[in-house]
Parts: structure tokens; sequence; C-alpha cells
């Protein structure tokens, strides 16, 4: 998959750097195609992590979930490479991605990656 | 986020300091406004701490929720606030404060801070 | 919005035409573009008639859905084009198209349109 | 589809005739074959009748669902013709019978027949 | 089915005879013998009427459901025997019994009666 | 039971008289004592009306509801005289109310009484 | 309440005028203050409309809820104000509100009003 | 408060007083009076112990129960004691009692006990 | 509780037995008499063990739970002898037997009992 | 049972073998006939594994689970045979295998298996 510059997530500082606290954000809107077919895939995305120095900006989150629309990518691989993207943007301290996807061939696949 | 003097958290004693037990507030009506575009943002708060000497009064409770209406805050940074707040006005034992903010731009956000 | 030739709803005669029965349809893969920002927009459709002559054929109305993906379409407008082609293909005695789209500005819109 | 004679649904005399009321049958267990893939398809059956002189005898309707394990069948036509199966065994003062088939191709189809 | 003289439904005066109102009871607790086969069923009872002069007492409502825990009845039969004895006893302006029993052979049936 | 003068329905003028529209209310704090036994009783309550000149002032509803808990009340005369002080009190167009008990003898009763 | 002229609802031309069809928003974003005390109340408001030549246009609807942040509004009067002010920009075929309000004295009320 | 002597809980022997077993009790008819206002409070009761000679017999833990309906308890008092007085009567190896108390100024307490 | 020895558990070698696996079998129609009032009790059984050479055998297990129909049994003691019953019959690794009970005096028990 | 060479589960390298990483999957369409009585069972699956170098294909396993439907299996052995195939095909860190059955005689089971 090429890299796609434009498409960076944005950070803010910590407010609360001395603390250990978790951040859990729940996105219903993630599609992206099937590498194989070019059929349209579906998910939601749950992103959790713990805040080192920096948190994830809102928008760039957004944009970047935006940007996988019109990409081929696996269930295993995306949601690998979404926390890949993540733990390179924030630094977390813990981190975790789930990728819930629609339902293909009568089943429901749902992938967790955890960092670290 | 200037101070608010008349707002304090109010305490009674705990009835039972010989024992550790549990304190859990589900608060839906929490609202502030964003500070970048002035925007309401609305949230539940919950509350769960295990008190040493001091109970939060739920009076006092419910006006310092109220007094973050008319300021900017983000949800990170007010989840932790709430969280000092709660620390410096019972000195709990443990503590933990959980801001469950309404969907922005497709993403439900959900913060986390325990103390200590 | 230009037309899409390519993408026309298929049918099959209708195996029981003696009879008023219903066929109900729930299709939460919809996605298209808002005309005003091109952002996403995100959607389940609930499709349901009373056959006449015709029914819809499964993987058409899979590709015609599909098809939307790089349009823009306001929620109301979409929702009744979509009964129009609906009822242009299958001439059904009785129909009915929901759009239950996703919140946007702290706003779930849900259009239900029917015909006649 | 070829007739299936020793799979016939048995009756037993409606024990209160002179009643109009409401029998009521939800049966999870239903699979069939796809007539053009030859893959298998499920639903759940829900059969609702107002009896006149007879009743479905529970067993043999227990067969009778049994009997769809081998065949291919359309979700509309197999529908319709349960329907005009159980009208042709108990000659009901009214009927109706919803096939609430599994997800293919991302979509989620109910058939509701009604007689008369 | 013999009868049970010592288990009859007892009544008080209807306190609002003057108005039409409904009342509806769900009972849980319901079970009586198959008269093939001698095993337990097991249903949930909803009585729902109109009274005219008379209400049924509580007590002798559940000792009369206790009543069938040794007798063999039909699904149908029940139901429309338990909505005879309503009858007979409250002389409702309306009434309905339902009888919801636990899945037999995958089939979970409910039957409906209703009176006049 | 006594008449309770000090514990009168209060009322306010309806702001939109013109308009048939409908105010409805869940109290799920309902208390009062079993006329037989003198044990404890306890129910949801709903209220549902369409004011004509005047509407329930919401303190003094409280208050209502609170007088009932030292009183002696069966399920179906205290949901009807509820509904007649309702009545008295604000003259409705139309109203209902919901009395729903908790479980007594294995049995869940709920009263739903209508005016006019 | 004084006029808020910057706060009116924008509309657009309705794409399908020969259609009747319904538009549904749900927005649980609502709050305004208590005329008698000053505190804030809470409230899911429900839009539903079928429109004649006009539809409420998203982002003008936010801001006119936004605009009830620091009135005084009784729950009865607020909600029959909302569905004149929406009949009077859109000047629709049907349409109905409903506030949904928080939990006050242990009481939950729901107001439904509808035009015409 | 003062002591109530003929509302004690009684006991009977464990009948598996070699197993560490768990008995769980849901009790949603719990009501008391506000310490400082004198208005009604609503809670479910959760109690939970692992017995050692002795389990709470199910009446007397009734009569208990209703022995605070008319006395003034601040909820963690409330919770402490009915713990305190769990723990002189069964001599548990483990308990819990949790008080889920009906919302107070728009918050939502639960108060969570363990002993030892 | 007398002997009842055709009602034994009937066990089958356990297909895996070099594996640590878990059986969980719930029962919702458990009933039994109280054995002061000669009542009748309901309850739904929770079967959890993990099996060392045998496994239960599942009509046996019907039957089994079928014999308390007719016999006297407290809530504590059924709980913990079916636990005794389960690890007689298929000495297993590990058992849990929970017995969830309907609502009696307005109090719902859960009795849960592990081996070993 | 024997061998079926041509349903293999098909397997594609792991994506990202360096991590530690959950893969889910909900299959709901599982039907096969009771090995004792030749009628059909069905279950819902659920596969959970972490992969080391290959994951499972999607489509292989789809028809793996179909070439159970002509195939006698108790439930206890089937969950574990799949078990043993799942960790044949794919050999994983860790993997979890549950089977989810419907209602037989009145008892829910479900039988869960975990490797290593």
């Amino acid at each position: 998959m090429p890299s796609r510059p434009s498409k960076r997530l944005q950070t803010f500082p910590n407010p609360a750097p001395e603390r250990d606290y978790r951040i859990h954000m729940e996105i219903p809107e993630f599609t992206c195609l099937c590498p194989m077919t070019g059929q349209p895939d579906f998910a939601t995305l749950v992103l959790d992590y713990v805040p080192e120095r920096k948190c994830v900006e809102l928008k760039s989150l957004k944009l970047y979930v935006w940007s996988y629309r019109d990409e081929g990518a696996f269930h295993e691989a995306v949601t690998n490479r979404i926390l890949d993207d993540l733990v390179a943007a924030v630094k977390p301290r813990k981190a975790e991605v789930v990728g819930d996807f629609f339902v293909r061939g009568g089943i429901h696949t749902v992938v967790v990656a955890r960092h670290p």
C-alpha cells in the first residue's frame, strides 16, 4: 500500500502526562475495499490507548479513517496497520485497535491488536 | 481555566472509615463548550471512589458539574481535571472518573482516568 | 446526478404473483458523499415492497447500492431517488424505502418514503 | 421442486373450533440450498394461523421443516410454498408465514406472506 | 380432564365498574404434563381482561395455575380452557389469554385466545 | 380511604390550549400498603393525558404520589383512584393511568385505566 | 421569552414535493434552564414531519437547538414552541415534536405535540 | 439510629458448610427516608455472601428490609449498616452489599461495601 | 430426601480426555416444592464443568432434573445437592452449579456452588 | 468420521507475525446431524485464535463449516475436532473454539475448548 503523506494523524500535547489514563474511541464509519474482489468492506473501529506525551487530534483521525475509502485492505492487515500508525504518531504507553467487520460469507470477523 | 471558588465540592465525614467500600455515581447531565469552536459538548460522567475520611456531598457535586456549562474544555483535559478536583476535595484511597462524550465527527470518545 | 446505466436493478419473475406478500430487505452497508463538503455519509437502508410481476434480484441490488459510493447525495433526495429506482424497476403494488443515516452535527436523521 | 409425499404435515382436530384464536410458532432451525450456487441458506420461520377445524401436529411440522434440508429454494418461493402447504393441510381461517433469512451479500432479507 | 372443584377462581367486586379498564397479569410459573408422553411442559401465561362486576382474586389465581401441575394438557387446549374458566368466573367485558410455551422439537409455540 | 386535603394536585395554565398534545410521566417511586396484610406494595406509575386548560404541577404530583406511602390500597382500586384524582384536578381531554406492580405470589400485575 | 432573530431555522427546497414522505430527526443534545430555579434541564428532542415545499436545513437546526442553552423554558411550553417554530419555518403537511426530559423529582416527563 | 430489636435477621444452618459457595439476593423493594428532607428514597439492594455456619432466612430478610421504611438513612451509611447487620447475623466467610439508589439531583448513586 | 435410584445421571466417555475444556448447560425447566409450604418453586439451572473421563448424557440429565418435580427442596440445599450428584456421576476436574430461583417475597435468589 | 480431503482449511501468511493479536470469528450457520437419531443439529460456532505464521482463509473456512452438513457429530466431539483441525492448519499461538448449540430436551448446551 502506497504512503499517503497528506493523511497523517495529527497530535496535541497530553494535558495530564503524569497520569496513566485511557482514551477510548469508537468509529462506526470505516470502509475500505477488498483487495481481491474490489468490493467494499465495512467495519467499526475501536481505538484505545494510554497517552505518553501526545494525544490523537480528533479531526485528523476522522480524515485518516476516511483515507482508507479507496484502498484495498485485508481485515487482519488493516487492523495491524492502523495500530502501527497510531503507535508511530502518538507513541502511547499502551494501545489497542479493534476492527469489527461486517458479515462476509456468513462469517463475522473481529481483529484485536495490542501494543506493546 | 480560571478558578471558580464558589463551586467547591463539599464533603461530609465518611460513615464507615474503617472499611474499603466503593461509591459510584453516574451523571448524565454534563455539558461544557468546545474551546476551539465554542460549540456545546455533552457527556455522561461516571465518578467512582473509595473514601478515606470524607465523602462528596451530593448537592455540591450537582453544582460543581453545573459550573462547567459556560467553560471551554477539551475531552481529555476536563476528565483529568474533574479527577484532580475530586481527589483534592475528598482525598480518596482510590478514584476513577469516566467522561463518555457524545459523537463528534462520527467518533464517540470515552476518557477513563484513575487515581492513584 | 448523472445516469449510471451499468448499475441497473435486475429483476426476476415473482414466484407468487397471485398473492399480496411483502419482501423486506435491510442493507447496513450504504455510503455516499455529502454534496456540500465531499465528506462520506453512512446509512442503513431498508427496502420493503409488495411485488406485482417482478422481484429485485439480490446481486444487482448489492451493486446498485454500491454505485452510490462516489456520488454526492443529500439524505432526503437519495432516499426518494432509491424509491423511484425501485418503483421503476419492479413496478411493485406498494413500496417503502427508509434511509437511517449516521449522526451529523449531533442529529440522527431517518427519511421514510412510500409508494404510492 | 419434486413432491415429497412422506413429509406431509399431519393435523389434529381443533380443540376450540367455535373460537377465533391464534397459534404462533417460531422455528429457528430452517435450512435449504441456494438453487443457483448449491450453497446452504439459513432462516428462522414464523408460522401464525387461526385454525378452523384442524391444527398442525408439532412433530410432523418438525419433519416437514427438516425435509427442505437438501432442496434448492429461493427465499421468495420457499416462503410462499410453505404457506401454500400450511393452508392446504389445515385450511385455516387466516395464516401468515415469515421467512427471516441470514445475511447474503450484506443484505438481510425477510419475506412475509399472508392467507387469504 | 376431570373437574377440580376445590381449585375455583375466586373473585372480588370490581372497584370501578363504571369504567372500561384493563387488568394484565404475567405468570411465568405455569407447568403441566404432556398428555402423550407424560413429560413436563412449561409456559408463561398472560391474562388480560376488562372487568364488568368482578375481578380475579390474586391468591386463588395462583392456586388455580398451580392445579395444572399434575394434569395432562395440550398447548392449544389448555390455553382455551384457561380462557373459558376466566370468562366463567369473572364474566369480563373482554378477555385474552396467552400461553407462551418453552421450545419442544426446536419449535417455540405461542397460543393467543380472545373473548368474545 | 380518608380524604387527604393537604395533598391536592396543583395545576398551572396549559401553555398551548389550542392544540391537542400529550404529556406522559413515568414515576418509578410509588409505594403503598396491602390493605389485607399491611405489607408494602411497590409500583411504577405512568400518567398520560391531553390537557385542556390545566397541566399538573410537577412538585405537587411528587407529594401526591408520596401521600400513598402509609395507605392501604388494592392494585385495581388505587390505579382507578389516581385516574379519578388526575381527572378531577386537571379536567383533561383524555387521560390514562398505568399501575405496574411488583411480583406478588409469582404474578406480575399491570392495571391500565383510561378517561373517558 | 425574547425573540432570537439570528437563530432562525433555515430551509431548502423539498427534493420530492410530489410525494408524502417523512423526515425523522433525533437530537439528544438539548439543554435549557428551569424558569423557576434557573437550574439546567436536559432533554432528547425528536422532530418528525412530512415536508410540503421546504425541508429544515441541518446546520441551522443545530444552531436553533443550541439557542435554548441560556433560556428559561417549561417542559410543556418549550416543546410546543419548537413545534410552532418548525411549522412556521417549513409549513409541513404534518409535524410532531417530542421532548423527552431527564428525571426531576423522581418523575420522567415526555411531551408529545402534533400539527395539525 | 435506634436499635430495632424485633426486626432481627433470622438464620438457619448452612446445608453445605464444607463448601465455599455463594448466595446472591436481589431486592428491588427497598425504601427509606432522607434524614435531611424527610423525603422518601428508593433503592435496589443486592446481598451476596459465602456462608460459614448460617444462612439468612428469607422471610426475616423481607421484614428486615421493610423495617427501614420509616427510618432516615444516608446512602453511604445505610449500605454499610446493612452489611454490618448481615455480618453480625450470619458471620459469613465473605459478604458484599450493593445499594443502587434512584436518581436524586440528576445523579444516580451506587454504594458497594465488602466484608472482610 | 430419599434416594431415587432410577433417576441416575448417565455418562458417556469424554471424547477429548487429553484437553481441559468446558461444558456449559442452561436448563430453564427446573421445578420443585417448598419443604415448608408445599408450594411449587421454579428455577433456571446452569451446569458448567470440565470433564475428566466422563460427560453427562443429555437425556438422563433431563430425567434427573425432572425427578425434582415432586420433592421438597430448599434453594441452598438443592443447588449443592445437584453439584454433589454431578460430581459423583462424572468426577469432573472442575464443576459449578447455579440455581437462579424465581422471586419469592420480593427477593430474587441465586445460589452458586463450585467444585472443588 | 471419515477424512474429507477436499474440505481442507486454507491459510495465508500472517501479515503481522511479530505481534500477538487475536482473530475472532462468529459463524451462526453451523449444522450437522445427531449420530444417534440422524436428526439435524444447529449451532453458532465461535473461533478465536492468536496467529503465528498463518491465518485461516475466509472462504475455505466457510466450505469447511459447510462440510459438516451431512455428518453425524456429538456436541462435545465436534467442538474439539474443529479445534484440532484449526490447530493443525494454522498452528496458532493460542486458540479457542465455542460450539453454542440449539435447545435439545429443554437443555441449551455450550462447549468451550482451548489450545494449548
